[in-house]
């Protein structure tokens, strides 16, 4: 057997990036990894906008993107904005003025795509307009929509990085470097070369996401792997998980993606066995409970749900508190040691609520990691 | 800019592993990344057992285990074996003499926990009974069930890696090989350092899996990360998802996982967009509709379904049929481009899923990436 040096083998650091702020929210050097999302309905619908913006705010989002794709959205943006006290980023494709309306509407970020927005004189006008309003651009280049030089290029993750360097040059020669880079693809291996590049040769923070994912099941796999991977390396500084359905599910699995790569501490986590043979109890109904009533709470707590005795309470030893089933009930236990009294089968899920509520209602709210 | 050499950035090979053969599927080698589930019935459930068995094969599961907790288990495991054609596992905890009665009714493998197998005597009087039957042992090892001497360590990835080690050691000694590892955590990090370090210093083929992994939802999310991460690495020749759940959603989580790292290429893989304040009809229904009428479709396509005509046929060039969302219904695309007649808002479901379903009855099934 070779001889290796197992402590040679661990995870990289994190990259050192630009410190850019988004209203009140600092992407990059050590700020913890922000969760951003995007409304789903249309800034002419006001009312429902606000209240999508104000119910992803309570489910964790740092940071509300809001497309705006016309001049008739603008008078809108303006009043979300007052609406709103969340950061905000203007989505912006094709038309450059649209940007400098946003800018002037109050947004704190202004999000671009190089494979439509234009000439370099137009690039610089949205520069302009962002330098005098102290706001961040992020350049969100797409695999989808590269400029058409690019778009035939067979060597993706180039192309995508070869767009971005190309409107960053053009940026940042008007001297305007308040800058946020994304770089997007919609195949997850193409998506981490890309932004393994990019951070070769840049200290601009990333923005992380695997666009045009699918469904929340499905995307969430697809964007699971490629921020966490990039993440685990060191890479990224924002994320944007990508879902086709209710923005909220979004912010739900980025705060799930940081918690498995040990970046975010808030919030439930369940440890749960996959059951077998050996359950005596209704493991799943107890973990789906648990999750939904808590959802929004964002203490940091561990909760195990084992489905029996033997292994559960040893298994589960790193939680704060567990539940391991046996034949009539569950038993309680606080890191890996058994807390009576048991808790009987009948009103079990209303009793492992309350205990779980208890111990979150209590427990300090820990440092999250940057 | 520093100079680097991009074309340096790319993922590494797979690793060479012994081969390993589970009835009749290979894993290691050159062999396809096989998916593995776990029954969630007791096998004394025959019916309903032989049912489950039955439904993960449909669902893409190329191996099930099943837990034989007790010696009333036993003749339920043979009857079991005759009705079911998969490949079988014998999930093994504690009593030494279960493996060894699993491998007389015909099980394809064995799989014992280091952490409560016992002595070397039964270690080995394991891999006799497996020698003598010519089938594989699986050493499974838990970061929650290591043995007495290993449990408290705080470098949680090196004692598992010892653990395996040491197991490996008391199994080869007997002169026994056929072997595949499993290192899991509940903690992702834990789980792909433990592997990686594994995947540096032996060639027995790896099983792959984060365990204790909670709900479908977040369960997929740690797994996706922790499996995708060590296969886009080179590492991992079979996979089993834990979620606590229907075990079918675990197959279905596997095939996204390894469909995600370009390792699948059955099934439909679906591209859809976010959508935004543009989209103007119901992108998330269509794509919830053509996943669950499609769910067992074995043919490669790639369905993109996207919010509006600007962007969609451009940002979804790469797939093979597509349907982009107007003010009055959807356009049709082919590789990017757009393809007449259009499909009215009334009964759209209905129509693109026969159009997807026609797609899929023409294509010629790809060959699998080994």
């Amino acid at each position: 057997m070779p001889k290796v040096d197992m402590k040679e083998i661990k995870f990289p650091p994190r990259r050192n990036t630009r410190s850019v702020w988004v209203g009140r929210v600092e992407i990059g050097a050590s700020a913890p990894i922000s969760i951003q999302s995007m409304l789903s309905v249309p800034l002419t619908s006001l009312d429902s906008a606000i209240a999508q913006a104000r119910a992803l705010g309570e489910a964790g989002c740092d940071i509300i993107r809001v497309a705006v794709p016309d001049k008739r959205s603008v008078p809108f943006l303006r009043e979300f904005r007052q609406a709103v006290d969340l950061p905000l980023v203007a989505d912006i494709h094709f038309d450059y003025r649209l940007a400098i309306a946003s800018a002037e509407a109050g947004v704190d970020k202004l999000r671009v795509n190089p494979g439509n927005i234009g000439s370099r004189d137009k690039v610089a006008a949205v520069a302009e307009a962002a330098a005098s309003f102290n706001i961040p651009i992020r350049i969100g280049v797409n695999a989808g929509s590269l400029p058409p030089d690019l778009i035939e290029r067979p060597d993706r993750a180039q192309a995508m990085l070869v767009a971005a360097l190309r409107e960053i040059e053009a940026v940042e020669s008007t001297g305007f470097s308040n800058l946020v880079v994304s770089l997007k693809s919609h195949d997850v291996p193409t998506t981490i070369l890309a932004n393994r590049m990019f951070s070769r040769v840049s200290d601009i923070p990333l923005h992380l996401g695997v666009t045009e994912a699918g469904s929340v099941e499905s995307g969430s796999i697809k964007n699971a792997l490629g921020i966490g991977a990039l993440i685990l390396d060191g890479i990224g500084d924002t994320v944007r998980v990508s879902l086709t359905g209710d923005p909220i599910e979004e912010v739900t699995a980025a705060r799930g993606i940081l918690r498995a790569c040990g970046r975010y501490s808030k919030g439930i986590e369940i440890i749960s066995c996959p059951t077998c043979g050996r359950t005596k109890v209704d493991v799943a109904s107890v973990v789906r409970e648990i999750e939904r009533r808590l959802r929004f709470c964002d203490k940091p707590l561990k909760v195990a749900v084992m489905g029996c005795e033997v292994n559960g309470p040893g298994e589960a030893r790193e939680a704060d508190i567990g539940f391991a089933g046996t034949a009539d009930g569950f038993v309680v236990f606080e890191r890996g040691k058994i807390r009576p009294p048991k808790i009987p089968s009948k009103d079990a899920i209303e009793s492992i609520v309350a205990i779980v509520e208890e111990a979150a209602s209590i427990i300090d709210n820990r440092k999250i990691e940057p």
